[in-house]
């Protein structure tokens, strides 16, 4: 017989197309009429506060990872970051310390009562970084576009810091996004990682264009990785900034105790002394642009009320988004 | 304690580091001394002949199949191709039939004798493509980095399809190979389908580049998809045979029985009448380069013993690629 | 007073803006109805025949000019090419042999019978390019929008080949030559070189999909440069081949007597031995495509009358791009 | 004979070849040993204070030019931009008021005191402009690597702002201020404007890396340009404070009376009241780096001695790069 094949509608997400104007009904910002803060354990990433998470590129010991998360926790983060499945472009290249990764990282953050994010590669570890007590997953540049892991990601609770592919569009970001979305997790955060162009001077090209825009177009949050961005220390310090006064609602940013001993991407790790004087400087531009900086969040948190896992809140002042004169049709035209 | 953890190392790949010049030892091209071809159920990928593998986009109803797979097969197609998983870049569009769209395209296939490629989206549907008794997998452009799925696939003895990813360079394509080969699985055939840049009059910019270069750096065949690199069905004989000029060892096509009516990707689809004419313009090609088009194949695999698989034979006269007057060191140095 | 300056619309070229669809109503496709062929003193570029126009780099010397010239006739080439004046990254690399370069590339092509081809590069010396004979001249990709340039070239009648600038896109391409065009010689050469993306393995990538985009858009002929697309010698054959098989109705090949002395782009260029080799080949591409290679030009053109310059025939079967089932619009939608 | 042609050697610039290791030597960084200022008619643009430059984007009336400078003047900017030979893609488009329109500037600017900065694209304009009172003669994006332009500015004595190229790698573009410097000019601006990428969502990607990248490597100032990165005036705000906070010398905004009348790049241009909000948002940005806005530029001045023209002073304070633990070699050895 000749009937359209049923299985080939059941593997479409159980939810409408979008009708009218946007692709991506869920996470477009009339959705909420405003930006939505997303809630990692006490921490609002979206809110008035610019949230810094730091940490190491890589899970290595127990002893580095101590000492990170107490520079960490020093400096004045509002989280830690460590990746315990790496993805690396060569595979003889260390791939990683596994599922001990996760222990060592959630132990060591917990001494500083740190939320941890770290990066889930492999769709079928997913458990095991819930069971790890992971609070928010990463997807990274390498994996935006692989849906089957953002859909399982979609059918869980727990908050998703979703990285911009190194060559996608604003507009696949967001269709990404609604990829989780569509499957009932509305916890996303969005963050900008720089971008592959001609140029080869730095790792990438960090794209503050993709703030404003990213945060017109969506309610959700938009942080900026500056040390994968740039890929080299001395960089990260003007990319921060930058991020920031472009509206950014966080930073994710790499911090060793000794980055010339880190087992990956050494060269752009900020020791905890670059990353405390940084911290000082970033508090100064977020104040030029209204905001505060995360490091103040126990007197910020203690203002709102909290807010239950899956039902974030707007902001009180709305879009942090420079002002906008009329809705750009570029991004949604440009779905293609 | 501050011992190196031992899961860091056992995640590791069981295979030693690179030693000496090149970052992809199992690929380099001196591994083997010049091409190696790839079988596929009789099909050799990377011999004399250039095979031309054709079908839908995506598998939808079973009429289809067999309207395909018959105008495939008449026009002269070595294998048969046809996706029933289908990453999208929206999660409204269709994902394609699933399972039971494997069964439909093998089905369609056996009729007329031609392997069947498809893709692999989820590691966790691996065993069931096997079951299914798909004959090669492809991975798309977009899991080119989805390092697991590379490293399931190095444990199985069935040829991989690698497609380019749409950003990645040649030095990251043959790392991503690297993956699979590292596991065991050395059967893998390499597909450049076009690459992002700043030109938007078409889908994507097919680069012939890659063709010579990829095979002056591997013993990898190296195959082209015009369909997807141009995105409209008018592109395809032009971009077709100028990968035919350039050596590339074989083609993915688009063929649609009704192209208006595909389900997805229609504008690149050819008829069966356009596809016919396409294969008398690619034989004619392909001779005046000093090679044959796999519709002859018959012929051609009688003059050679069978290739167990896994063991792939180098091709007689050595690799096809341009004369190579230096080893161009840039692509490992690029390796960053 | 306030009233519009007078100047500002004395600046605009005395021609009429676009009405209807196209933004390039003189170089549109629909301004003749086809392909039309452009003559360069009995050269026809975009008529049946695949014109190749050869030679070194730069000027060097007499010597050298004597030995490329007898090299490039002796393969078969239409024309000669040789450069005088070098846009050179560097202001300290060696930047041309300037006017007298101009003198010893004519006399050198015209033992031959060989029409020349040259770069200008500074509006300034445009009479001293017509005084010394130039058949063609040849705007280079960083001068694609030197626009005062351009518009001189218009009020002149002698034919440009306009190469396409490196990271341009096709319809900033076809405004370049609108440009030209609109001052009223309309006898232009498109020229495909190479693009710049993210890829350094190579210098460009060789964008063959603008062949057959370009024909369906403008009635100019499209030439294609496989030397500074690939930037090595061992790469051109694969490339040039792969442009004739993709419709292009020419090549510009760099050809030296003895390329390892070459001062400039040594590593692109042909010995005569290799260029003679490689006509062979593009005779049996052009062949299997339903084309004569420009060697056979004498038969050729004694078939069709004398085209009066400045007035180019249509070429006699229409256009050689590929059949094309619908008009893209994305082109002409592209010129923001 | 075959000797070397005499003029080969003579249309090389009068300078010697570079030793050691730098391609760039009058450019490098370690030439001045630290940043130096190019002084505009008493504008500093890379001292202590960011310097603002403003106005329309091209020259249209008296009128409007004068409304364009008082609230260029009113908002605190230090100079005043305003094109009279605009490079536009389509020749159909207004192509600048020409020489009438460089008078309309420079009266409009004097009235209020501020130096102006208008962009030569001809290069047989040079002595109009000069004749105009031009402080500062812009080389825009399309023009970066016209060579002939270029070195005829190397031989006057006005400040030079250039603009990196679309696509220009930051060697190539301290390449092209190398050009400037060779012929005995030094005092040049740099101007990143923003590089094509594959994003369509916005007309260029502002490229903040290239801030302090470049700022390193030489001892230009280097200054930026949110409004045509970006291409639209809601985006300003964000880009212009992003480009303070990562290191910028100055700004080049586009103001205009009346911006849905201009006559060209209507949707970039802001109001006077959007500019004069801006500047106070940038004067707190440029406080929380340790700088100044040039509004306050009298004070400033005042506290240093008077530099003459042609001898510009490295900045008291040396870099206000970001600090930088090694010498990236990758910018030069991208020379290629």
């Amino acid at each position: 017989m000749d009937a359209p094949v049923d299985a080939a509608r059941a593997a479409v997400p159980p939810v409408q197309p979008p009708r009218g104007g946007t692709p991506y009904p869920l996470v477009a910002r009339e959705a909420r009429g405003g930006d939505a803060a997303v809630h990692v354990r006490g921490v609002a990433i979206g809110g008035d506060a610019v949230q810094v998470i730091a940490g190491p590129c890589s899970v290595e010991t127990e002893s580095q990872m101590r000492a990170a998360a107490a520079a960490v926790a020093a400096g004045g983060a509002a989280m830690m970051r460590g990746g315990a499945f790496k993805p690396r472009t060569s595979p003889y290249a260390f791939q990683g310390a596994g599922p001990d990764g996760l222990t060592l990282l959630t132990a060591a953050a917990m001494r500083h009562g740190l939320p941890v994010v770290t990066e889930l590669t492999d769709v079928r570890m997913l458990d095991a970084f819930l069971r790890a007590g992971v609070d928010a997953i990463q997807v990274g540049t390498r994996n935006m576009q692989n849906y089957d892991l953002l859909k399982e990601l979609g059918r869980v609770d727990v908050p998703v810091v979703l990285k911009r592919g190194m060559s996608a569009t604003i507009a696949e970001w967001l269709l990404a996004a609604e990829y989780v979305a569509a499957g009932g997790n509305r916890r996303i955060v969005l963050c900008e990682r720089g971008i592959r162009t001609f140029e080869t001077a730095y790792r990438n090209v960090l794209d503050v264009t993709a703030i404003p825009v990213a945060k017109r177009e969506t309610h959700l949050p938009v942080i900026v990785d500056p040390s994968h961005a740039g890929g080299k220390a001395w960089l990260v310090p003007a990319l921060a900034a930058a991020a920031v006064a472009a509206g950014a609602d966080g930073l994710l940013i790499e911090v060793h105790p000794v980055p010339a001993q880190a087992w990956c991407d050494a060269e752009q790790a900020l020791t905890p002394g670059e990353f405390a004087a940084l911290m000082r400087t970033l508090r100064a531009v977020a104040a030029a642009t209204g905001r505060s900086l995360g490091g103040d969040r126990v007197a910020a948190t203690a203002q709102r009320e909290d807010i239950p896992s899956g039902c974030a809140q707007p902001g009180p002042g709305g879009s942090r988004a420079p002002r906008m004169r009329a809705r750009a049709s570029d991004i949604r035209d440009a779905v293609r």
